[in-house]
């Protein structure tokens, strides 16, 4: 128990740094320097802490230079997962987070669920193999998606997919990963996938917001996800005066379905084309109805907007500001979403690296 | 510094139970009897600890029995003040939050603010003297008021009592009680309030509704209150489609200015008078707008009604209960206030003691 407790603490210090010597590792953990040679016996032995090799190219030194020991971050991996109506995204990553590989596919609102849940499986293998990676090395798999998902990661609610209330994610993907798996809502996950290497790395109290064909919220508080009791905070959409069910809709009378049309309403904005101005500003004008609620019930540091129509930038933000500016008692700031469309799959990533973080350094609670 | 540390952690043990003996505080404090025995000479010598009568009533000993020591709740005490549109409340409690002395005093909409400040004075030395407190004996001030108030305790904004804005009350009641003060809004202290004392004892993530001649918010997330960047979270109010603005002149238009008038609606309501009824109705319409919009963006775990309208309890409750069931995506536990008029007072002595506890048991941090 004491030895893995010593251990916990070995590899958390090393974990949290780019490389130790012996001496800075007994000042960090405040154990004696035989336990800290120790730990790091077991810990090489296991293959989670290595030797560095000298710096060849550093300052010469006076007698033999000190050892150095790191953490293997490359010593397995995680993978995050966003499970959405359109697209299903993968990201690996490995223990520290550095990216690894991404892959992306295309879905289609009508696929039922289980072939939903299998394209999810053949791609984050597919994402795998293209980083050289085995499922055996996955350490955790975070999953982000749509709909309401409660504390046990169940899906239980989901406006746009009904078939997929009820789906139980962490079943359908612990078993081909052999691995833990951990799910939350899509919204909820960009915002702390944003924080945590993108827009919203500097704010603790964020609301993201989702504009796309779907609009919907997601927030931090404190920098942790505020779920709610029954993973349903941020859902103001449900509100009619929001107008965030019927938005995207009235955006679609221009664009249509496919991506490209997205695109082409945003060309011609650009080129001020007076139809085009006005529906963006239209959807901006039935945005804003949900955002001032959030901003209002939360008076967040920060709101981040991404999501497909946020790649129009400014062009939907700046009218988002000013009307936002009228309906609040402070000003917020609002920015785009530097993610973009890996938001949700970074976020996942992100809680799948506290779960392999648990694994790793939480061995007094684990017994 | 060695020795205040140990006297810190000594003191916060007894402070956390009811007596112990010297042999429990060595178990507690993991330090040696001797410093154990060091500490408490010195804190009994500060009047913070005294050793109990053996009691004279227990079961018979071998033996002379243990000397026990107690923390002295009686060594100081807090003044909670509840600073309003209509009314100044001041509760008086140990330092173990047991209450000792209440008052209250009626004051009017136009009063200016130094005058209001002054009721304030007044009100927390009668307070004082109802129970035999000196103003020396004041630990901390904790007040809880109307309008915005910002990190530092300045009142920044009130709708109710426009010439409230830029109020310093930590500056204004610091000297007079010679202690220091800590401010919030309102709404948000009888969150903690009730969540310490009252209907909301058993959850961390609490939504609190005033409604009475205004309608506010304020809430606790993981049993804390969550103020928001510049203190405005809950401010839904603000947003037309809420109606919070406008709901109460409408129910003010039955009962007219006086608190005798709303008896008067809740009579006649329970008499079944049928225009009666229909205000109260028409007030739960109004109310639950704002109501579904914070439960939407914060799926708390309980909603607790309070303000002089909920003392109607169910004749208010039942209407708010079933509209808002009807648009929220999972219905939410709704309660009435038990602490009623003292919510905020109680949330403010709340407050007080947290900065007790930290004069007393922060020494660490504070070198």
């Amino acid at each position: 128990m004491l030895r893995r407790l010593n251990a916990a603490a070995v590899l958390r210090v090393l974990y949290e740094a780019q490389s130790l010597t012996l001496t800075e590792l007994v000042q960090s953990t405040a154990v004696t320097r035989a336990t800290v040679e120790n730990a790091l016996a077991g810990l090489t032995e296991q293959s989670w802490v290595e030797e560095v090799a000298p710096d060849a190219d550093g300052p010469r030194q006076v007698g033999r230079p000190a050892k150095r020991y790191r953490f293997r971050a490359e010593a397995g991996c995680v993978l995050g997962l966003d499970i959405g109506v359109h697209t299903v995204r993968a990201v690996v990553t490995d223990l520290k987070g550095e990216v690894l590989g991404v892959r992306h596919t295309a879905v289609t609102p009508g696929l039922p669920g289980a072939e939903r849940i299998a394209a999810a499986r053949v791609l984050g293998r597919r994402a795998l193999r293209g980083c050289d990676r085995t499922t055996a090395e996955v350490r955790a798999v975070g999953i982000g998606t749509t709909g309401i998902v409660d504390a046990s990661g169940k899906v239980t609610l989901s406006a746009l997919l009904p078939d997929w209330a009820g789906t139980d994610l962490c079943a359908a993907l612990a078993e081909p990963f052999d691995a833990p798996v951990v799910v939350g809502n899509d919204s909820k996950l960009a915002a702390l996938g944003e924080h945590w290497k993108g827009a919203a790395a500097a704010a603790r109290d964020v609301l993201y917001i989702h504009a796309g064909r779907g609009i919907s919220a997601g927030m931090l508080i404190d920098a942790k996800v505020h779920a709610g009791r029954r993973g349903a905070a941020g859902e103001i959409g449900n509100l009619p005066a929001s107008r965030w069910h019927t938005a995207p809709a009235r955006l679609l009378g221009w664009t249509g379905e496919g991506q490209g049309d997205a695109e082409a309403l945003f060309a011609a904005v650009r080129e001020r084309d007076p139809r085009a101005l006005r529906i963006l500003e239209q959807y901006a004008d039935d945005l804003v109805q949900g955002v001032a609620a959030m901003v209002l019930a939360l008076d967040p540091e920060l709101v981040v907007v991404g999501g497909g129509v946020a790649r129009a930038g400014d062009l939907l933000l700046d009218p988002l500001r000013s009307r936002l500016d009228g309906l609040v008692l402070f000003p917020v700031e609002v920015v785009a979403s530097t993610l973009g469309d890996r938001s949700v799959a970074l976020g996942a990533v992100r809680l799948a690296l506290d779960e392999v973080e648990k694994q790793l350094f939480e061995v007094a609670s684990r017994g």
